[in-house]
């Protein structure tokens, strides 16, 4: 049976890919039962799928035999792509009449980049369609535990870039600090001992809990807990690595919560989805 | 062939549902095409479904047969379920040796009290696993072709609720306008005259652009694209209803830029995934 077949029994139908056409597809965060089952009629129609470096070869696995796997990624640090010449490429893709899908970590708009090449797809008259995935920043947080947003505690969740806040250009980190909404780092590792100052400088106080969850939803997951003014200390000394996010706000403590809920019954720890593997911090500050 | 078999076919291996287990799954903004491959192995496999007024009957319809659908819906200005009952029949069912399917639109720990839920779980001994969703806030713009992110745009997103700036306890709305970040308003309709007030003495500019999607995802969508100052007057003119969000910020400009490059060429519009249906603006102000 083809992975087509399979879709169609599922589903009984799914959106068609033509030649020609451009899917800008999130892949979710790493797990692939994140993938939507657009994305994955996406994999099972292109003839070409154009990647970023975080999405799991276990998605790209699910793609169709015989598709052709381009790389085009971009990531902090390391040497990538140019993004026009990978506009470029989609649209050379799509003009050759090849099905095209343009996979990329998480959700395509959030931080990914997605809003320029579907303006650069749209002014070479290339056709596309946008299939939202799973973002990293949210499933990270639900992964350890965290909700995102829980009723008397946050009304909004803020996710940001972590750029260096020294940079020119760079977000008001003390107006979101004065929010005292939670903030949501993608890509928060880096210049995380600038950010967590920033936010200080604005208005929050150190205590205020936070977290750091690597490779989030994947086998090798790691969680680590400490307070606003020491977690990137915390980090360090964990040797906490990117993909990493970071998430500053009162949420994190239900964690801790669900931690003691599940250690004063009897009941079996929950399982992975929502695994609670227990961080610690070495802060002393 | 059964479901299970064609999602084997499809993917090796999925998660398995145990009796006596609570999955917490969002089930997207509508379209089936966006449930993930996980949520979809929790409804081939629940003996109950528990959803909310969000979750789309085709998602529904997607559960094994035999399984028995219980509706717990909460839902703005309608007779609801109270928290505490939903969380006390959830425990009940685990605790019966069901296999359960609690399913939200949406991420469950987005605006989803989700958190309620699994504190409740934990405190019960009812082991549980979390299966994120794509969030109706972030999927909606894509839909609406609005990305949440744009280099040299934005670097931060702000999910917020919708609810009444007046009532006790409610948000700072002048902190979240002082971020300059676009805000995204889940459930944003109803107390929308009000949270524009706010955010405009807040110091956010009337004419900052601002857009109303409401039945994102599905065939019934629709845009309307307006100003801070008039985007309350103009979703009443236009009669539009919940479900809906709206989104505030210079973001909204990126669909127009869209529309612009589509119609400057002889491509097919973008299809249905990424739909640009004209919203129109009634607003003189």
């Amino acid at each position: 049976m083809s992975g087509t077949q399979a879709l169609t029994a599922l589903r009984g139908q799914y959106p068609v890919l033509v030649p020609g056409e451009v899917w800008l597809v999130g892949a979710g965060p790493g797990d692939p039962g994140l993938l939507t089952l657009d994305a994955l009629a996406g994999l099972l129609q292109a003839d070409v799928v154009v990647h970023d470096a975080l999405v799991d070869a276990r998605v790209l696995a699910l793609a169709r035999s015989g598709a052709q796997i381009l790389f085009a990624g971009k990531r902090g640090g390391r040497p990538s792509t140019a993004q026009e010449d990978i506009s470029a490429q989609l649209v050379a893709l799509a003009h050759g009449g090849l099905r095209v899908l343009r996979l990329k970590g998480g959700d395509p708009f959030v931080f990914g980049r997605g809003g320029e090449e579907i303006l650069a797809l749209a002014a070479a008259g290339v056709p596309f369609r946008v299939i939202p995935g799973v973002t990293a920043g949210l499933s990270g947080l639900a992964s350890a535990c965290i909700p995102a947003t829980m009723r008397g505690v946050n009304q909004a969740i803020i996710l940001a870039t972590g750029h260096d806040p020294h940079e020119e250009g760079a977000m008001d980190w003390s107006a979101l600090a004065r929010t005292r909404q939670p903030i949501v780092l993608y890509m928060g590792l880096r210049n995380l001992e600038n950010i967590a100052a920033a936010l200080m400088r604005g208005g929050l106080s150190g205590s205020t809990p936070a977290a750091v969850i690597a490779s989030a939803t994947l086998a090798g997951q790691q969680v680590l807990v400490s307070r606003l003014e020491c977690i990137a200390s915390d980090a360090r000394a964990a040797k906490f690595a990117a993909p990493a996010i970071v998430v500053v706000g009162d949420i994190v403590h239900i964690r801790q919560q669900l931690l003691d809920a599940s250690a004063h019954n009897t009941a079996p720890a929950p399982d992975a989805g929502a695994a609670l593997p227990r961080g610690s911090s070495e802060c002393e500050g």
